[in-house]
């Protein structure tokens, strides 16, 4: 069987797993059965809305085109039948119209029968730390010698995605040294996020820092950027010296520290999704300020976010009667923070570059001392989407093949 | 009455209103009356993480270095008064640490009389539109001459950032039309967020376009980048040439919309939050794919963000039996987005920079005749952040003039 592209509405490839064996309609409601014994439902309005015809979709840029409230009325369908290419058939009245749908595309976009559409292409899996673990670290020596979007490019960040959309973090070593080749680095899988720190930003001392990332203390586990409505999804801390004493990186996945938090004390698990913080970074030329809670959950009380640094927060401006019981369990949380049982230590290697959900994880530093040697990281910013886009271009270009 | 700066904790000034006149305390309470009358209390936990010396903030950067959770206990107040300067001082044990507080600081973070302290700094006004409305319009030719910073940059600014925080939307005039200009122009609220479409990208009728918006057809109200977690918060549209016949632009306030369909069909507004939508762009390098909400609401009900655009929805892939009320009420919301009470219109001309809020406000623009003449956008995208942080810098030179 075959079925022209053309019939789906993007640019992806839908592989028939299984073909159309029966169908049968109501005037708003179109059900088939597939040989493999599955029966799925696709209300008329939503088969209409995702036709792949000119009059749905413009054809030079894939884009809907249809604005349905301008149909005649609401989409009802007239006959549905399988064709001999095995698409589905189906005459829209009032509008006359027939329309072919492919059923790869229709199998792939069941919404009958899904799980959970939203599910993320890698499963999310909180993890722990403690003495010897470390982050999944690969050879990325050829990256920069890849074409871009090659099968050899892929074969070195497809399983640098994974362990980001799954665990948060990867480490990919063997990277060049220089410094701003994190630009070109980054750019193999997006679009930068640049801030007031600039496209790409030096952590290492600094006179008149103005942050205390740039100076050589210790720095508490923290995200970055939380002073802003929408911190960085993503972070990415390139090495290209160190030789002081002392500057040892820690990371936490922050999910597994709220987790453990429910499970201890369910009163400040309570309190940290309901009070929100203030976050400010007044520095001499910028004024950022966010009022946002610590630990974010969705409707099913599911972790969507966590918004942990102590040194970007400003005063708490919350009802009187939250302060105590906010302070309380911000100090429940700060002390798991320094259990080492969460924790993953790892010493930067020239040419390591580490990649972490800003959104997610904590990072941390030990204090270094800066007369003993130079420690130099490049870092920058980068959305999810980039990394989430990325990885269903790997997908797609699988199925292509 | 003078005190010195290095006692609030930021690079802040803070005029003093009223002077603190008397003080008393309970282990864990500060209870001030200022010299108008007013009486606001502090926690005393609340004022040991807020104080300004150098064990509770890093004096280089004006970051806190404190964590609570390594204090001896609980900070209880042993005693508190007003010093000579007039500056709060509070003993604190068991830590044995007496620390200072200026007291226009504390005025303006009191949390026990604050009406809302995350009320934005300019309201937000939701508008109608209607034949013969416009944006704001601020003549801008000379910003690029202004010194970056200055009085004179302030004095084009900061009407345009008013309104931007408060409609959504301003138009400035006058600006250069060289090509790229934008970036320079841009940089003066904050650094650009690039996308996989660049940094700057140019609206123009295009060969093998990735996008409806380089075609000449017309666009329906849409936000940009609904497809990303956190579709861009501002957007900047600057013209560059139009000589076409046809394309005007059409804006729409998007709360305006919402609150309308509020009161008007309250069954469709309680679906739009509710159902969450799937926003894609698959092009041909890129595959862009996030699932929310049309219009999301805050705890109280209050708007957040509407994230319309139906050339840049996927195929819905919500429950089965919320499918056809989603489409019912996206029918409605089409239906009203058409109306002309809530549009206005404008015709771009060379050296307008229209910067609006692309979470909240709506752009369209009609069709255009390609062969008639050339239109010629550029544009870019920002966060929100950047106008407010602008904004509050404007105001912190205010009060330290």
């Amino acid at each position: 069987m075959n079925v022209d592209l053309p019939l789906t509405p993007d640019y992806d490839a839908w592989p028939i797993e299984a073909d159309l064996e029966t169908v049968s309609f109501t005037p708003r409601l179109v059900t088939v059965r597939w040989s493999d014994g599955r029966e799925s439902r696709y209300h008329g309005i939503w088969l209409r809305e995702n036709a792949a015809d000119a009059t749905t979709v413009n054809p030079a840029t894939r884009e809907r085109i249809l604005d349905l409230s301008t149909l005649p009325g609401w989409p009802e369908i007239g006959d549905a039948e399988i064709d001999d290419s095995g698409a589905l058939c189906v005459d829209f009245v009032p509008e006359d119209r027939r329309l072919r749908f492919h059923p790869g595309w229709l199998r792939a976009h069941d919404y009958d029968n899904a799980e959970d559409p939203e599910a993320p292409p890698v499963p999310v899996a909180a993890w722990q730390g403690g003495s010897g673990q470390g982050p999944d670290s690969l050879d990325a020596s050829g990256l920069l010698d890849t074409e871009p979007a090659s099968e050899a490019e892929e074969a070195i960040l497809a399983p640098a995605l994974e362990s980001v959309l799954g665990k948060g973090l990867v480490r990919l070593r063997g990277l060049p040294t220089e410094p701003d080749s994190l630009e070109a680095i980054a750019r193999r899988i997006g679009p930068v996020r640049p801030t007031n720190f600039g496209q790409l930003f030096d952590v290492k001392a600094k006179p008149d820092p103005d942050s205390n990332a740039y100076t050589s203390i210790a720095l508490p586990p923290h995200v970055d950027l939380p002073t802003r409505e929408y911190q960085p999804g993503l972070q990415m801390l390139h090495c290209l010296e160190n030789s002081v004493e002392g500057g040892e990186a820690v990371m936490l996945d922050g999910f597994a520290v709220a987790e453990a938090l429910r499970t201890r004390n369910p009163e400040a698990f309570a309190t940290l999704p309901r009070v929100r913080w203030c976050y400010a970074n007044t520095a001499k030329a910028t004024d950022y300020v966010w009022y946002a809670p610590m630990i974010r959950l969705d409707e099913r009380g599911e972790l969507l976010e966590v918004r942990i640094a102590d040194f970007l927060r400003g005063p708490l401006q919350a009802d009187f009667e939250e302060v105590e019981p906010a302070f309380d369990a911000l100090m429940t949380l700060q002390r798991m923070l320094r259990e080492p049982e969460f924790a993953i230590r790892f010493t930067y290697r020239p040419g390591d570059l580490v990649i972490f959900d800003n959104r997610r994880l904590l990072h941390a530093r030990d204090a270094f001392e800066g007369s003993s040697g130079h420690r130099w990281l490049q870092g920058c910013y980068m959305e999810r989407d980039e990394i989430r886009s990325r990885y269903r271009m790997v997908q797609r270009a699988r199925r292509q093949r």
